[in-house]
């Protein structure tokens, strides 16, 4: 089952240590380095056996690799990638990421499909971040987009789908538009409507917050500045999605206002159609 | 520990069945009469041990009770409580509901307060429905809105305080108004948020979803019934609740859209740092 002699985790937080985890557990890598910049939540890696070793030098780090997995924050990984690439990996490197968004890395990496990148998105992850959250399970039964552009070589898109279904996932290949479009509706807007919840509640109203508001507003616990990122790269389906949802809202007060409890029902019965379908 | 001999509970769903399962897992009432229109429903809450007995006839049923719960949806409460005082009811007895609003209710039973009926809510519930998904601990730690009238006596108030507190909450005593203006903020709009948000969810786009869809829907698999009834007992509250969230989610849309991310950083952490309040 050993697939990879040389595998590199850039940024061992919650989803770098869950790929750590999950290559030692399936036995899918020999040598696991993780780099980062800060020394104790790479020591803390090590612990936890997420990664076997580890480094703060990414250029020393990737020597020989045979299998590089790039988890910084979105806006880190254009950079990060790039410097993967002066370094002298093995010939069969793949090079992938877990990046939320994907428009704006593949672009800044167009050239580097030729030099074995092939963007990536697991959608697994959780309201909580940091290796000690890192779980082996993470991505089992999950979907992991992969976004290859029209350069990449159908040999390196094969070769990243096959990475992602080796930690457990489901795959698909859409091209970066595509996937941002998706993202924008189905994490990114949801992301954003969790967060104003939570900063529009009045902090004296907090000790009478049930289940409800609980889930609802769950994911506005995420990193900031990750958050952030991902926003500022997926701007424009971003205010789309927003815009959509909020004529949609729009359509609920109004139904609301002029005592249209027909209407109402009818959309709390779609919504509740739809969440049920994903729940089965 | 007993304290009720006869206690009834009107509805036995979620809420009346785990008020039924704490009732005798905390030894608190000797005979529990199951009431509702469905024979099969309560045969199941009997199976299930979350009442002792069942009836279809509410009249008959609250004869010498001097505990009765009215759990059934919220505009059905008034009459269910009036028909329940037409009963020889015991001279203590406490008639209290779980209606998740309070002003339309106390309002029908003005007159009920001198006839021991005081409104009550307690801030527990579950995306699933049905006395299956009944829990005896579903009380615990959760608090209870108990809302007299200016024409409630102060005894009857304990009583009911009391009572919820046998089932594990922490109780607060507010004015029907009050109630339905914190409840239209922390549980209906996070209801209808979430609902809007999975309506709004392209149904092709709903094999990406992940855990932060997920989350921000789970309520919107509420019962659609129960809700619209909520919703238009508490009409104008709501409406105040959406339209400032909608000009909350402006606020979002227009950092976005003059690329302010640091006006964006701001509003995610204020939605994290109230999120993390709750968490903690």
């Amino acid at each position: 089952m050993q697939q990879f002699e040389n595998a590199v985790i850039v940024g061992v937080g919650l989803l770098g240590g869950s790929i750590g985890l999950a290559l030692r557990h399936r036995g899918i890598a020999r040598r696991i380095v993780g780099v980062g910049r800060h020394a104790p939540s790479l020591s803390q890696a090590i612990e936890l056996q997420a990664i076997t070793e580890m480094s703060l030098d990414l250029q020393h780090a990737c020597h020989g690799a045979d299998l590089i997995v790039v988890c910084t924050p979105v806006q880190a990984i254009p950079a990060v990638v790039t410097q993967c690439l002066n370094s002298s990996l093995a010939s069969n490197c793949l090079l992938t990421d877990v990046g939320s968004t994907k428009v704006g890395i593949c672009e800044k990496l167009e050239d580097a499909v030729h030099r074995r990148f092939c963007g990536a998105h697991p959608i697994a992850g959780s309201d909580r971040s940091g290796v000690s959250h890192a779980r082996a399970d993470l991505f089992e039964g999950r979907m992991a987009i992969v976004t290859p552009t029209p350069q990449t070589p159908d040999s390196l898109v094969a070769q990243a789908e096959n990475f992602w279904q080796l930690l457990g996932c489901r795959t698909m290949s859409m091209t970066p538009e595509a996937h941002d479009r998706v993202m924008a509706r189905v994490s990114h807007l949801p992301h954003l409507i969790a967060a104003a919840l939570a900063a529009a509640t009045d902090r004296h109203f907090l000790p009478f917050v049930g289940t409800g508001w609980e889930d609802t507003t769950r994911i506005a616990a995420g990193n900031v500045e990750m958050w952030q990122q991902i926003i500022a790269e997926n701007q424009q389906p971003i205010l789309d999605a927003l815009r959509d949802y909020s004529e949609c809202l729009e359509q609920w007060i109004e139904a609301i206002e002029s005592n249209d409890f027909q209407m109402l029902s009818e959309l709390l019965q779609i919504g509740k159609s739809q969440r049920d379908s994903i729940s089965e």
